[in-house]
């Protein structure tokens, strides 16, 4: 354990508004040793960290939502994939790949070994693909498409974030399955690496215009799906496209994340759930991981995805020191496809 | 057929705003004789018109919609409840009880049998309450919470509009179910009626001063479902007050119904669908009346209301020359139970 140790932490909570690299510390801190392990814990050296927008709501100090917020002076921790330099656990071994959700963002740190899932060395998939095309990310795409909203063949979607960590695998799980997938991204090459997955038509909803014009054109039918992970206003134009019986999933306003009460976007077309019967499916992914649909996501993306008609663009950073950039990037929308940070080392 | 007949037709389409008497004609038109009657169709008596709040997108010339526009110069028409007086359909006798949901608002008139139903005489209910305890909004109730919501026993649901048509039916069934029962009524006879119901806890919303304030003193942990009639602030607040897995059952949301693009209440709570894994039910109920679920609301109510641990409170309004305030009253919670006009004449 010659190697030094790096932790990020968080400084301050932040309610409202926009974090910065102020919010965080990029601390050297004593590299755990071997000899501290207390029975059934393990010492695991990080590989990747996965940055997802719902940290967002984890550094904003609330008790009252679904994952419990990050504490000012300790390390941040997500959902992370690495290997076990130790153990006194019965359950892993020294070399094992591991993931955990509470996966602490540090060179190197001891967890309980009830918090490790091992992951199979023969899969074919690489180690940071297990936070992309297999990771939660996916999945959610996966719930939200085929378990909730039930997509037909026939059926129109609108995907936002198209090119984002969910939005590349809703588009083309909607494809397979014989949808019409329209996409919204927020660049041009975004557009474009979503027009290269099989989206029929996609648009920069910064440069287009007026978004319900380019929906209505893009749909002139209307739509019978729309996959939400950003909110504000390309929910409310969606609000106002649905088709009768629309279904909406709702897994992410990253939009709103960082809005004020002065900035954030009202919803002005919420009527129209009544007259077009449209149902909202607010969701958590992490409450699908232990049903049988989870089995169904693991089957048919890995087996797609190494035969190849499954693509999945992660976008990686480098070196656990660029760690907090690379998540105030996500909140920003400058990542382009699932980011995760390579940790350093050799992998 | 010496009797007079009066027809109440639309004048003027009402895209936004509220609609005023001038809106609508009381004109005296012919009788319709026997004699004019063609092959299956039958002369019918008017009983009584169901006044409901889906009317305001019928009279707003939208094309746009579940339900078709009224078209000035014609009669209005909806839910009724009529006597056939003529004949010539074999599914129909002179004296029959019948009711329809193209019941044009006259005294007399003609209609195709294939959009009229037998009503059992020997239900052991009245004529008015086949429109009210085993009408379409009782119908509503049940279907959004039962069908859609699955209300559990002990969980805690918010009800708006508590007392009226559909409301009332709404608090019933779930105090039978087991719930924690919180109305929202607009005036303080109404506030009575509903704790009458057996609701737990009733308010005035428009004297209880802050809404966000006396919904969380009235539901300190949260609400599980919230069963929405009025959409508004009332459905903002229940969005922020709601727990983990709720559910919002959204029949409808007569507080915008009038309201002009300057009026209208904009949501600031929707990324609450989110956060508290919430599932929205937009619905409406004549999507189940050939399901399943219209078997179990009949035999459920009609039982319970023979029995007496349901009550019903029918608001009518008598005289089809009132049917045009009666409409209007509605729109402005006027109201107090389930509106309707008895036409007039003998029952």
């Amino acid at each position: 354990m010659a190697f030094s140790n790096i932790s990020i932490k968080l400084v301050r909570t932040i309610p409202a508004g926009s974090p910065t690299l102020k919010d965080f510390k990029v601390e050297a801190v004593d590299t755990p040793s071997e000899s501290s392990l207390k029975p059934n814990e393990v010492l695991i050296r990080s590989l990747y960290f996965s940055c997802d927008p719902y940290f967002r709501g984890r550094l904003s100090g609330t008790k009252d939502s679904y994952v419990t917020s990050f504490i000012p002076g300790n390390p941040l921790e997500g959902r992370g994939i690495g290997i076990v330099e130790a153990s006194t656990s019965p359950k892993f071994s020294k070399g094992d790949m591991i993931t955990s959700a509470a996966f602490k963002w540090e060179n190197y740190f001891i967890s309980s070994d009830a918090q490790l899932t091992n992951i199979p060395s023969n899969t074919g998939i690489s180690p940071g693909n297990h936070l992309g095309v297999l990771g939660m990310p996916s999945f959610t795409a996966y719930v939200g498409l085929v378990h909730l909203c039930k997509a037909q063949a026939g059926e129109t979607i609108l995907v936002s974030a198209a090119s984002g960590a969910v939005g590349q695998m809703v588009v083309q799980l909607a494809k397979t399955r014989g949808l019409r997938v329209i996409g919204a991204a927020g660049s041009d090459d975004k557009v474009e690496f979503v027009k290269s997955l099989g989206a029929d038509v996609v648009f920069n909803y910064k440069t287009c215009g007026n978004l319900g014009d380019t929906v209505k054109k893009a749909a002139p039918q209307g739509i019978d799906i729309y996959f939400d992970n950003v909110g504000g206003e390309l929910l409310d134009v969606a609000l106002s496209s649905m088709r009768f019986f629309g279904r909406i999933a709702a897994c992410g306003m990253i939009s709103q994340y960082n809005a004020t009460p002065e900035t954030a976007y009202h919803i002005k077309n919420l009527g129209n759930v009544v007259t077009k019967k449209v149902t909202i499916y607010g969701y958590i992914v992490s409450d699908y991981f232990a049903k049988p649909v989870y089995k169904d996501f693991i089957d048919e993306v890995s087996a797609r995805f190494k035969k190849g008609d499954i693509q999945y663009k992660l976008d990686e950073v480098v070196g656990i020191e660029n760690a907090p950039q690379a998540l105030l990037d996500l909140f920003e929308g400058k990542n382009f496809g699932k980011r995760v940070v390579k940790v350093g080392g050799v992998i």
